[in-house]
């Protein structure tokens, strides 16, 4: 049976309750100061890549949208990221950070050294917004409902428990904190427009969770090489790859 | 500079020597018999995903080959997965050891409980396929190269260390050790013809090398999710379910 619009979100928030990745022990981990700082470096490099597919993947929803008005909103989501005139953008940022916690923002921008597993997680969300219809493509990025409460419970602990947190390394953290509120709000109602009979609204439930699983497979592989017992991929990134003093040499 | 056919296809070898998945903890557990009878279920609901995707990895690849004769050798591929009036087909055989382990054949072929990074590995493997060059898909193929000796290591430490081990539930894996060496030597052979530049052979080797992350990642994921600490992903099979009992209630 249709869900009213209430009830379709209460199960959109109830798939974010259950399965968001503030659940996953790395969470706890990174913001409890519990992390080395070469797990923090790991975290780094990896979420690196997702940060740097996500523009792609808007560009990739944009390039499938007949309606001007719907992709000129969209847009700024790749502004937001890749930066405008007045605003170095999220992937910028995102390299402070890098530089912050010691590494080389370059071997982190070559995005060598990634996991396998984050690769195939993140190369599924851009396809699956390439393959899929725009309601499911749109529900998909509804995980930005949950991220506010992950990006400030960030920001406190980065700023409690590691050094190189500061204002500028963890920049891009409070800018999205600005910049996600619009776009959930209006990403949210669109679904909730467009998700008008069972059938589609299921299809836009189970493309959430599709979403949170991409995000949890991060944390996972993450895990699983660098929390102890680790077992690190051949090929990708160990302690003393990549980091700032390189440069110099 | 360009190598010799000798040297390429050592280079190949040599990252089948480096980093095929024999090399995984998981699978010195899995024939050394130190798997749980749970832990030998979760392995074969997830590796089902991967035999389900070879033939439309394999359909996506002849898709792309204008000669007749390539796909008319590479068709053989299809058949011995999914079978021809006179051969049940790899995908049934799989099923035979799903059984023969205590699970529903159905619960396996539905692809539910499968863990997210699992698919995320396996999808990409079937989209490299569609979308690289042809010689990239064939060397991709190559891993095919370091199975003998796995799947003959399978057999017998199956055989050895598991009750549910037996001609009728191992049929799967003596089939691969006749099928494959016909597939392998072909594909190495056109790999090596093919592969006439540096750039070339950089290509098969990379080709090459990202199988060989496809296959980890998969383990990686199972042991992750599987054993101790286990974190079963959100959605993922867990102990219980899935069950051949289920079938009589």
């Amino acid at each position: 049976m249709t869900q009213t619009r209430e009830e379709f979100e209460a199960r959109l928030r109830q798939i974010g309750a259950e399965r968001y990745h503030d659940k996953h022990p790395f969470h706890d981990m990174l913001h409890g100061g519990r992390c080395s700082p070469d797990q923090v470096r790991a975290w780094v490099i990896n979420r690196y890549y997702y940060q740097h597919s996500i523009p792609m993947k808007d560009a990739a929803f944009m390039s499938r949208v007949e309606d001007p008005e719907l992709r000129r909103m969209w847009r700024s989501r790749i502004e937001d990221h890749d930066g405008t005139e007045t605003n170095p953008g999220g992937i910028k940022r995102w390299l402070k950070l890098a530089e912050a916690v010691g590494l080389n923002p370059d071997y982190v921008a070559s995005t060598e050294g990634v996991l396998p597993a984050t690769k195939f997680a993140v190369d599924a969300y851009v396809r699956f917004v390439r393959d899929k219809t725009l309601l499911e493509a749109v529900a998909a990025s509804l995980t930005e409902l949950f991220a506010p409460k992950i990006h400030a419970q960030r920001i406190e602990g980065l700023l409690q428990n590691y050094d190189f947190a500061d204002d500028s390394s963890l920049s891009y953290f409070r800018n999205r904190l600005k910049e996600a509120p619009k776009d959930v709000a209006f990403g949210l109602a669109w679904v909730l427009d467009h998700a008008t009979t069972q059938e589609k609204q299921d299809a836009a439930a189970k493309a959430l969770e599709f979403k949170t699983d991409v995000l949890w497979a991060q944390l996972d592989a993450l895990y699983s090489a660098y929390v102890a017992p680790a077992r690190v991929p051949p090929g990708a990134w160990v302690a003393g790859e990549g980091m700032a003093l390189a440069r110099a040499s």
